[in-house]
């Protein structure tokens, strides 16, 4: 990138959700111009941006001509144009994360046959393209189905028990993968910069809500020992020297009951499992995200604080208008930070806002957090 | 305010500078919607709010128009028309803080009395209407001639230092003022809200660059003795009580080298002596002044860290286009925080950013904050 952009950069984002939201509430800070392409016309980055842009990201000539009008091109959802990324790189827009790395992370088949190619433990895994495959392999039940494209936030993922489950089973191209008895799932976030340099997120712990398969709780720094703590920092950055990466590289992977570490899955781009870092730690994801791909140097990852996030999700009985309950009580308990994501509507395990809890004391951070998790309600 | 709101607020900002910036980038975790009246079509707000209005702050119709769209009115300058939010108090518009205390203030003549009427104390003073006056006065020299309005940012107060200089003296009406020989500057923010709860942040300490009259430093939290500390904390809380100000109220005193704390000046709004709050303390000023306006509970105001906030300004020799230089390299520097303001063209002394930096070692936040001082520059 040339050095001079401060005043007059302009970054384009595939997506308007709340990735984009607070990937723009540090862009800010830089003096970057924004355009934001997303369908929705109540994108939550709809009212923050210089240029917001109504459109479908899986639309080649759509995202190309977005893609066009602005200097550098960045993601906040993998689920957008590749073909379109790739002829604007070879016509010399900036796209960070690049095509190829959006293109292989897309598609869990191509994703775990990375791993494999380069060392990356990961749990065992077949591709199928149907139920008859399904029905012919000699994977020890039970298992794990992956739709290979587009499945997000626990949708196109399936556990399959028993041959009748196979029945029901998904139909589209899938992996099957070992159901991994693991103890605990936890994330790296690593960031990489045209110049080389790498620099991780100390590992946090996350504790799933099963019924939904979403992130309930996520915990930072974890307290596992030295040791593994290492090794997941130092299989996170080499995923991201592998793949050449430039911008942020979310990792989550399973530690299984063993003490093995097994990479479950990738994303490029600021995740979920590092809000926590806007108040936890020196340097957001987001602000590392634009460093990333600004080529400026990456900041310092150094935790602050502990930090507990939840996420706040629509009630499951509520659909319309949202309404949020307990606000004020949580914010009269120290040390509480709220994000709301400016979404006009709420359904059932939506994605409303998130909540970080700091405290130096870290049993104290994860009982405010479950106090908070009850107070607090979005309905409509 | 309706309890409610947060999903649908209309929030009016007077003012577009870098302070309504930094007030959106907070409300947008508040889900809040912004306009924004600002006479510059290029303000560092215009991109980021629901509405940007282009419009004279100190039109009464222009002022009135603009508070009719909305449910709450703040405002980021002083300088703004003050008949128009009486009215659109007497119809029922929110405006905090309220429109008597921003009439007040707007007149450093009233502020004075308001001090002498409160045993608040300040240095002693005359209000003054013509140069006549100031020929006329029994004040000894040398004093201070400042003017009872519009002045800001070092403008708009003279030193008198002889007979001579009255000659060259303001001709409007102003009030002149003993000239302090003060040991140090310091600031207190205090917030209050509807449910009559007041906070005040911890003390800072100022260092101003006497060549253009603004704060070159500011370092957070202050070492004098915690007496000192506790009584600049109860007398900016007593200011903001006699006040009955909604919202947030920044206090500037002087503390004199015989150890008496004096007022000098106070900004019922978000202040250029709180912007190391971002960083440096568990709440921003910002969240805080949404917080008080909002009749939310106040956030705590403890320090998290040491933190020095330097002013970006434009160099002296360089009008235009503006770009930064060095701001790769402070980058590099641990925990340093870059604010850009997004302003497209600088002038010698515009303030164009802050920096702020944190350190658990004060001496070294200080050594730090010289050596990017030394290192960035605005030029054009």
């Amino acid at each position: 990138m040339a050095k001079e952009f401060y005043s007059d950069l302009r970054l384009g984002i595939l997506g308007g959700g709340q990735l984009g939201r607070m990937l723009i509430q540090e862009a800010i800070n830089f003096n970057a111009s924004v355009s934001v392409l997303d369908p929705d016309v109540n994108a939550p980055c709809r009212k923050l941006c210089d240029h917001f842009e109504v459109g479908a990201l899986n639309d080649f000539e759509t995202v190309y001509n977005f893609g066009k009008r602005v200097d550098l091109l960045t993601i906040e959802i993998e689920k957008v144009n590749v073909d379109a990324l790739e002829k604007l790189e070879e016509e010399g827009v900036v796209v960070y994360p690049q095509a190829r790395i959006i293109r292989l992370i897309q598609d869990k088949g191509l994703q775990k046959e990375f791993f494999k190619q380069n060392d990356i433990p990961t749990a065992p895994f077949q591709l199928i393209s149907s139920r008859e495959d399904l029905k012919a392999t000699h994977f020890n039940l039970p298992y794990i189905q992956k739709l290979r494209k587009d499945g997000y936030d626990g949708r196109g993922v399936m556990k399959i028990l028993s041959e009748n489950d196979i029945n029901t089973a998904f139909e589209a191209p899938s992996l099957i993968e070992k159901w991994i008895d693991f103890e605990l799932e936890i994330g790296v976030i690593v960031a990489r910069n045209e110049n080389e340099e790498v620099k991780a997120f100390p590992v946090v712990e996350m504790e799933f809500n099963p019924d939904v398969n979403l992130v309930e709780y996520l915990i930072s720094p974890s307290t596992l020992p030295l040791e593994v703590q290492q090794s997941a920092e130092r299989l996170a950055i080499k995923i991201a020297e592998d793949l050449q990466i430039i911008g942020l590289l979310a990792v989550e992977m399973f530690l299984t009951k063993d003490g093995e570490l097994l990479v479950n899955e990738l994303a490029p781009r600021p995740h979920n499992s590092g809000h926590h870092s806007i108040e936890g730690n020196v340097t957001s994801q987001f602000a590392q995200h634009l460093r990333s791909i600004f080529n400026l140097p990456l900041g310092s990852t150094k935790v602050m604080s502990n930090a507990v996030m939840i996420n706040l999700l629509g009630e499951p009985d509520f659909q319309g208008l949202a309404k949020y309950t307990g606000l004020e009580e949580v914010l009269d308990m120290d040390g509480v930070y709220v994000h709301l994501y400016g979404k006009k509507y709420t359904k059932p395990f939506r994605k409303m806002g998130h909540i970080t809890i700091v405290n130096d004391n870290r049993e104290k951070a994860i009982e405010t957090a479950r106090k908070v998790q009850k107070i607090i309600k979005v309905i409509a």
